[in-house]
Parts: C-alpha cells; sequence; structure tokens
C-alpha cells in the first residue's frame, strides 16, 4: 500500500535526478562556490524579489533551523516560537544544544500572532531573563495551516517594533505558497523577513535547503558559521544543480501544487466519508478516526498519530511529490471496506 | 584541463548515481531506519570484520568527526589530534564550538607516535588542565600516508593503557587500504579502534560517511546525539543505497583503487621530470616547483598550495574516481612545455 | 526604612564574618583542598546522613544549578522543571546556554507532582525529541512553599522508575528545614535524592553554597567539570571556613529559624490587618494590595511585584538573617498609617 | 614554615576585612548595583583614566577570562594566546567549553610580540579554519616579566591594523604596575586595549576581579551575560567594598608593591648563594635547583614545580600581601643549611 506517512520517503523526483544524472562527472569548484550554485541562487533571488540577499545551501531543515537561529542570536538571546514549533518538539534539543532558551507561546490554528508576542515581551524585561531577539514561524504550520499576507505583515511589524529578527521555517514552503486559500506573493518574501528557507527534501529534492537571508547583517561571516557547525557541503554543487533545476521553470511551485491538490482529492474523498478533519488548506491532512479503525489505518498506510484522546486519534496524511489520485483511491477502498 | 585539486569536485562515480535513479521513486522508511541502510550496515560490519558495531551514516567528514568525538567526550575531555589533524586546521574550529579543547602533538610523517601521546599524558595530569580522553588520526594522513599495522597496533596499546578512546578518520580510508604498501587488512579495523568512518565524499560518493563504532558503549544513543547536532538525515537511505551499492562487490575499494593508480602513474611521470615529491603512496601527491611554474600550475590545474617557504612552492596534486592517466598526460605535457 | 526586599541585601551573619575575621591570614591550600573544607564536607554529610556523599562549595545557585546540570547530562538529556523553576525564569537561560531544554511542567503550589513527570515520559519518548534525565525541583520553592516527606518520596520513587537523576535546589533550605510546618528531617536528604545544595548566599553566609552529591557516579571527575565551567573558588577554604561554622553548632538553622519566626510575625500582623496572602510557611511571605497602596509600599519597602493582575498586587516579602520584629511593626505601622 | 606556593593562599589583608567587617549588616541593592560597587567603579576608571569604560565585578580569573572572551567572540572568532597563556593551560578548557579555539603562539620571555600575531593572521585566512579576533596577554605574564610601554603599544597597533580585540589579563596586574622596572602608566590602560582586568584574588583581596571594559561596543549587554554564565554575584555589593577600600588610597598598589618588594629581597638573597634564576621583576621568582635539594624544598616550602628537565628543577616562588623579609629569611636559612 501506498504511505501517507510524510513527503520524505521517496528519494526525488525524476527531473531532479536528471539534472544530478547530466552533470555526474563534471569538476566543479566544491563547497557551493560552483556555477551551479551561482545559478540557483540568482533564480530564488529573483523569484523572491530579495534585493540585498544572499543564498545559502544546507542539508535539512533542524541543521537549517540551528545553524542561523545560532548565528543571529547572541548567547543570552532566545527565539520566540510556538509550543509546537518544529525546534521545540521535533529537533532534539537542537537550538538548546547550540546554546539558546526557545520562549514558546500558545498562538493559534499553528500560528503566532503579534498579541503572543507582546505577552513575551512584558514578561522577559530584565537581566534575569533571556532577552527576545527573534520570532520563529514555520509556513506552512506544524498542522498544515498557512499564514496569510496580513498576518505576515502584522507579524514583521511587531518584530520591527520591538527589535526582534523575524524568521520563517520553509521547510514546507511550496505547498504554503500554492495553496488555493494562499494570498502570499513570492516576492514579499524577499521583504516581509530576516530570512526564511526554502525546503527542498519535502518538496522532491534528494535532499537541500535554500536559505535566504534577506538582511545582509545576519549574511557576513555566514560561511565561517556554516562550516563551524560541520553544516557546510564539500560537493555543494549537488545542492546548486538541484535547486537551480527546481527554480529554472518553476519546478518547485509545480512539484508542490501537486501535493496539495493531490491532499485535496484526499480531503474531498474524507469528507464524503464523513470524516472530521482540522482545517488544512496544503499537504498534511489531519483526520480524526476511533481506535480500531485508526490502528488499521496505521498498520497499513504508515500514517502517524498526531495525537489522541481517549478512544480518538488524530491521524496526518502528508502527500508527496509522487503519491497520486490512485493511492488516494486505494486508501478510500480500504477505508469504505474497514469503516 | 583537468583540476588536480581534491578529489570531490565530481559528483558520483556512474554505478553510484545508477543505483540511486534505481530507486528515485520507492518508498523508504525516512531516518535511516530503511532496508538499504540495514543492508549497507550489514556488509559494512562484515568487511571489516566488525563484531558488536553498529554504522551510523552522516554527511561529510567535519561532521561525522564533530558529531562523534562530542559524543564519546565529556565537557572537560580533549581529544588530541596531530598539529595538522583535519580536525585542528581544516573545520573551522568545529570542536571546540562543541566545547573541547583539541591537544596538538607534533608527530612524524603525519603519524602519531605512542611517544607523543606519553608526553601529553605527562603534561595534562590534573585538574586544572583538561583530561585527555581520545587519540584522533587519519588514514590515510592529511599528507598521503598511511598507517602500517604495526603502528595503529602500538596506537591501541598505548590508548589502552591510558584509557583514551582510538578514533580514525577514514576521509580516504579507501585509498589508504588499497595503497600498494598497505598491510592492513580492513578485517583489522572492526577491533583495533573504538570508531572510525568510511568516506564515502572522497570517494565517488555523491555524499555520504558511513561511522563505524565497534565499542559498544559508544553508540547507545548516539541516534539522539546525532540529532541534536542537527545532523539526521531525514532521507537517510539516500546514502543508504550508495554503500549498499559501494560495498555489494568491492566498489568502494576498486574506486579507491584507481585513484592510487593514477597516482602512481603521476608520480612516475614526475620522477622522470626529477620532479621532487614528498613520499605519499596514495591518491594525494606533493611536489615542489619554484615560484613561476609553480603559479601556472596553480592556474591551470587548480592545484592547492600546501605550503611555501621562500621560492619553492609544496603544491597538492589529488586524483579522484574521474582522473585518467590521459588528465595525467595533459598535465606531464604542459610540465614539459613550460619548465 | 527597612527592606524586605530580599535574603542577600546584607553581607553576612556577624558569627560567620568573625569566623573569616580570625583565619584572615592563615596559609590555606587552594581550591577547596585546605583542612577548613574538609572539616566542613565532614559536618554537612554528617548532618544529612550521607553515606558515599561527596561536598563540592560553589559560589551561588545560578552557577550550582547550572555546573551540576551541565555535568549529570548527556548533550540530548533534558531536565525537567516546573514552568516557574528558578533555572527556568531567573537564570537568563544559563542552563540552555550549557547546551540543553529544559521541559517544563504546570505542577501545583509551586510543587512537582508524580503526574506531571508521567505526562513528560508518555510525551518525550523518541529520538526527535530530548530524552527527559533529570527533575529539578527547589525546596522551599520559588512560593515559600515546602515538600513534605511524602511528596519527596514520591518524587525519588518516580524518578527510580524512569531512571530520572533527581535534584533538589536548596538556595532556601534551611528555611524549609526549619519550617514549623516541616516534617523532612534533614537525614533523609543524604538518601532521598541524587543530589542537592544547601545554600549559604541566602541564609546569612557572604557567600557559598554546599553541593551534597548523594550519588558517587555524579561526583567522580566533577572538580574537572567546576573548572572548566569557571567555577573553582582558588581561595576555597573562604567558603570552607563558613560552611566549618554554620554547621558546628546548628547556627545554619538557627539562622534559618529566625527568618522564619520572623516572618510568622509578618503574616500574623498582616492577617490582624486583613490582608490576604498565598500560603507560605518559609521566609518569602506573598501579600496581596491593591495599586495605590503597592506601590508605597514597594517605593518604601523595596519588596518585588511577583505578579500583577488588573489593580490587585501580589507582592513579595521576604526576611533575612538580620531582619527583626521591630523591622515588621515598623512596616505593620507604616501600613496602619498609610491603607 | 611559611609556604611560597603562590599569591592566594591567605584569606586576605587587614584592611579589606575590616571592610567588609563595617558593612557587615548594611542592607545594599544585590546584582552589583549598590553604592559600593559604583564608588568602587568610579574609583577604577579615574585610576585607569578610561573615559567611556565600564567595571563589571566578577568572581576568579578563569570566570573572567571566559566570561568575557565568550560574550566578544562570534561562534567562529578565535582567540590568539601565548602556548604558555593562562587560559590555554590552567584553566581546563574553559575557553574552548565556551565554544572556542585558542590559537597559540611562541612568543618570547613569556610575552607576544607582534611578529606572532602576523603570522597567525597569514596562516588563518579563510572560512575552513577559525578567524583570529583577539589577542590575549597577562601582565604580569605566567613567569613573571612584564610588558613595557612600547610592547603595550606595538601590540595595539597591530591589534587595530587586524581588526583584532586586545584583551589582558590582569590577575596579577598590581604587581605588574608596581614593579621597579615597570614604565607603563596605570592612565595609559584606559585605552590601550579593549579590556583588561584587576585582579583581586592575588593581590589581597577576600574574592573578586574588577573587569574593565574601555570599549562601550563590548559593555553593551555583558550583564546578561555574565548571568548567563552563572557568573552574577548576588552579593555583589560585597566586591564592590573591598575594590572601593583597595582603590580609595591606593591600598591595591601599596600591596602588590610590598609582594614586590619581598620577591626583591628573596632575588638578592638567591644571589648570593649562586642560585640561578630567571629574570623576573615581579613577585614570583623561578629558580633552579638540583633534584635531591629541590625536593626538600618542595616538601617544606609549598613551591611548585614549574618543569623538570633531566635533574634540574625550575620552581617557582611566590610572594603575596602577608609574606615577609623574615619569611624569606627562614628560607634562605633553610638553603643554607641544606644545600
Amino acid at each position: 500500500m501506498y504511505q501517507f506517512k510524510n513527503d520524505y520517503s521517496e528519494l526525488a523526483c525524476e527531473e531532479i535526478m536528471q539534472a544530478l544524472m547530466k552533470y555526474f562527472n563534471e569538476q566543479n569548484i566544491a563547497y557551493g562556490l560552483d556555477k551551479h550554485s551561482e545559478n540557483a541562487e540568482r533564480l530564488i533571488l529573483e523569484k523572491f524579489n530579495s534585493k540585498n540577499g544572499k543564498v545559502f545551501f544546507l542539508n535539512g531543515g533542524t541543521q537549517t533551523n540551528t545553524v542561523f537561529i545560532s548565528y543571529v542570536l547572541r548567547p543570552y538571546e532566545a527565539v520566540i516560537s510556538l509550543e509546537t514549533g518544529h525546534i521545540n518538539v521535533h529537533e532534539t534539543g537542537s537550538v538548546e544544544a547550540s546554546g539558546h532558551k526557545i520562549i514558546t507561546v500558545k498562538g493559534k490554528n499553528g500560528k503566532i500572532y503579534p498579541r503572543d508576542i507582546e505577552k513575551v515581551i512584558l514578561e522577559f524585561n530584565n537581566e534575569h531573563t533571556v532577552k527576545p531577539k527573534m520570532v520563529y514561524i514555520s509556513n506552512s504550520t506544524e498542522i498544515g495551516t498557512i499564514y496569510n499576507k496580513e498576518e505576515l505583515v502584522n507579524l514583521k511589524t511587531i518584530c520591527d517594533k520591538y527589535h526582534l529578527y523575524f524568521f520563517i521555517d520553509g521547510a514546507r514552503l511550496g505547498s504554503a505558497l500554492t495553496s488555493k486559500e494562499n494570498d502570499v506573493n513570492p516576492e514579499i518574501l524577499g521583504e516581509i523577513c530576516d530570512a526564511f528557507y526554502v525546503g527542498g527534501t519535502k518538496n522532491g529534492l534528494l535532499y537541500g535547503e535554500a536559505l535566504l537571508i534577506n538582511n545582509p547583517d545576519l549574511a557576513r561571516d555566514f560561511r565561517f558559521h556554516i562550516k563551524n557547525r560541520g553544516a557546510t557541503l564539500a560537493k555543494g554543487y549537488g545542492v546548486g544543480i538541484q535547486f537551480e533545476r527546481a527554480f529554472k521553470d518553476d519546478l518547485y511551485f509545480s512539484l508542490a501544487r501537486h501535493t496539495n491538490e493531490v491532499a485535496s482529492y484526499l480531503k474531498e474523498e474524507f469528507k464524503k466519508l464523513n470524516i472530521k478533519m482540522l482545517d488544512s488548506p496544503t499537504n498534511q491532512i489531519f483526520a480524526f478516526f476511533s481506535s480500531p479503525i485508526a490502528k488499521k489505518i496505521i498498520d497499513n498506510f504508515g500514517v502517524e498519530v498526531w495525537y489522541q484522546e481517549n478512544d480518538i486519534y488524530c491521524l496526518r496524511f502528508v502527500t508527496s511529490f509522487n503519491t497520486t489520485n490512485k493511492d488516494v483511491d486505494e486508501l478510500i477502498a480500504y477505508l469504505k471496506d474497514n469503516i
């Protein structure tokens, strides 16, 4: 059976693999100083309209988050995140291991709002507490929701007010920006935050994340820091080739759009079966099942339990570049036979 | 012109690329818990005859060194390395960033000897100094030399005597073990050290290092630590597939043997031209040239200056899985025309 | 006016000062290896009936907490604390700066209960989260409450069940153990936890905390670690002399008992004035006042605002070795004149 | 017998003890925000003519070094020190534990010269090495020598040239500035470096170092950082009172002058006995003895072996505020009886 466990269970889409194949024995300068990385950087800066930005290629979300956050913050400074933020719950204390506290807020619908930040600023106000200095959000969020333009602008405004850096985890940025409900143009991302990353691993690339630092003050010695954290890729051109390909003809976005479309199809089919779901316009669908059927679904389709309350399971179904409507049909058929 | 700059200027050998291509859309369990990684682990443990070992796949030498060293050492413990050791001079303070001092020794011919360690033990003997707890060597070494079996046994003995862990950086282990001068059977590596890694990046793989921890005490929670350091690969099966292929039919060693053979050919040709060289039986050749010709070689063949004394340059020529005797011929022809 | 701000606003009690004066020019071995420190260690181990314990003298609560926690935990391990725990809110991210996440729980009445820990164990259960490995509590607590014997036994039991270390912050241990409501004999502290510290700074000493590590596995190389954290006291005998004096004739406890008695008197007088208070049997009294009078009290008696809700202030009154009933009388007189 | 082991074997001089006694039960604001600390800061800034400086009181040399260095450096930046520098050999890896590499140079007579720094700058020149960013020296040095004004000016010049911060460890600054050979006026220290500290522990104070940061950019959030490192002193006024006293009537310097004078006397007496010595104009005297007598001296006078070559021991004799010529006479008498 096709597994709806996550969007990184398959190596890479065919176009990316072919791009790598094409250059497999071409000599390139190491450490990301090659022409493919340069092309990829240019394409990304253009796409997101970053005037003074720089792009750095890293290899995975946790690494990107930690390397960037630990570069920006001074030792006594902290990052504000949702309680459910990826850095707070799924990165084995990586940010703390780099020496920094994560200040958590509750937020709503998987999103942080200015009132959450105001509260932190009031509370962390003297030298016996850490100094809040960055706001970390994910788009799409951990529960598949997306920020709209107004929400991002409001966060930017409050960050400016309190001299906080604004950083967006874009592990699933593709699915956010190609969601039907999205009103955020890629072009505003080059301005609205100090940095964000464009996730490759969860969107059809073999590996690699493109960190775009809009704020030049935060990019200066960043290559030293990447190496210092053991994150420099000797064959950096390997990521360069992939992102060059992904941004050449908007492949990156068509891959993401596909995941959303299959997810939409899945949602419609679930609705027909009267399955209760959280509201998610992207490629992660959270649906509720009672205990016996939930366990069967987990066994057969590899989905994760997001949380459980008594006998009710909230299961996460994720679609990838490789998921098809036919895979959904098989899932639905199974459900019909087993509910 | 072919660049003799290093052994990681080309993406990967064709066999590795085809293995990846073969599985590009196969669904696999993430984080290295897949069947390819399992196969690769088994093949590697067998090859090196590690009875109680575990294999962990990471992504690059600096990362592997730092993640392992920082796992093994307590905060006040230090690692002993050559002054010229990779961790000491080419990793931007990565080990120190993880909190540990590197105690440096001078050694000889790029190698550490028991007398170096004895000296450290005498000097670092109280609670006002760090506590030496690990010996780090590279094989082949930074200057292309290799340890023979007796030297490794002697190091193992002194490490046991002083309760030091023994760790071998095998970024170029392939070139060491396939050198004509080598007398170290792969099978002894499963016993003679607490851990070593089998470098993929510098031996024809797209990326990836296989860390083999022989000492089970040092492997227990190591997966937590990898993630804590931001080094867990979501698509771990990507490395698994590569090492599975590389160790299926000794491809790993035939790739390495090739680099040594081309390097041997280069050495012979250099000798014919009376070019002075350091003694290296592996794929890194260090040769001396006076200033004007050295600069031309650097410009045309991308080689690195290892060091410079007055007008004499010591240049490093590195061969890779992709270098051919024909590439050497072109270099020699150029030299003949320009010396 | 006498300031009720905290219990570390006065240098030291006279007995301690005289002990220091007595030995001001005696030559002693540095770094805590002197005879006074040895005496002090023996007296403390006896008092708390620690069979295999060791005592280490440090210089302040934050330092003691961080140095000990960072010694015990491996990089990916975390400590469980109340949300309001001192390490979580008043130490400027010191534990995180040492690389470790603090997992927070809500607790009740300033105390952690087994159910809080059970919940953490359920939630932090895989390699993508930190590994809970220690429980940190304070006695007396941040809001002046104390643990009774049964509560400590229950915590010990759950810690053993889940292989968690149990550490008690005793910055105000004296006030806890001499509280009228206390049923914890000092003798059980040598068994019931892996380590605790006996706070000097907040109980009439010039400086210094005595960390008693009951669990010998956690003491082995601890002196290296203290130095590694910059916390070794060159003139360690300075603390040794103070604790030697403090534990010679139970001075430590009579100082603490005094703070509780003055605090009791203050509570009684507050009750007579119908002032609402939190329930605290130790030397920190939390009382509620409405805005105008609260501000006057803050200005005149230096007390801290614990929290504020609308117009109501919760103010903290702390008594020290040096506070007298007469100081309380003046406060009460002021209140009578101004309420 | 009087022990010549070091200058921190006695608690404090009588004047300092009396100052503490005087204020033992005075209420003061905590954390160094009291009037005594303020006075002490003013007196110190005046003495060293620091126009924009700030003074921070810490508790010991290792702590002061590490807290300051880790505040100034970014993660990939390193500090340059002598191989024999205190931070490199006597602090149990404290600087590395804070994440930073120490780049060592050989120097001469215990001192760093511009040529040492030039060499580092040439070698550490790319993103695969740490970035040198600070020069650390001690005055007086580890072997009792002192920097003259010209040497300090030259270091300042080279630091400015390469944008390196210049930091002076003044654990024994008193003995340096009151040496007969000294030509450095205290007033130039307020300009010639970014920061230095005035050691109390080794000059007759109970504890405490006064870190004077001349460069206001390096002082901004430093109080957060001190707390973050667990180094904030709750009873900061305890150090304030001591430095207030020490700088009121140049007590600090008369204490130091005394140690130098007794050391001079010791040197003269050694000369009379034809004992070979290193050249030291301060309170640490290094003298050579052959094996049998060396061992007796160690046993009877507690001196440390600085190094040993074959049968010859280099022993360190240190004088303190409390050492008298009579103590020296007893040592000399012993030598006469036993040589």
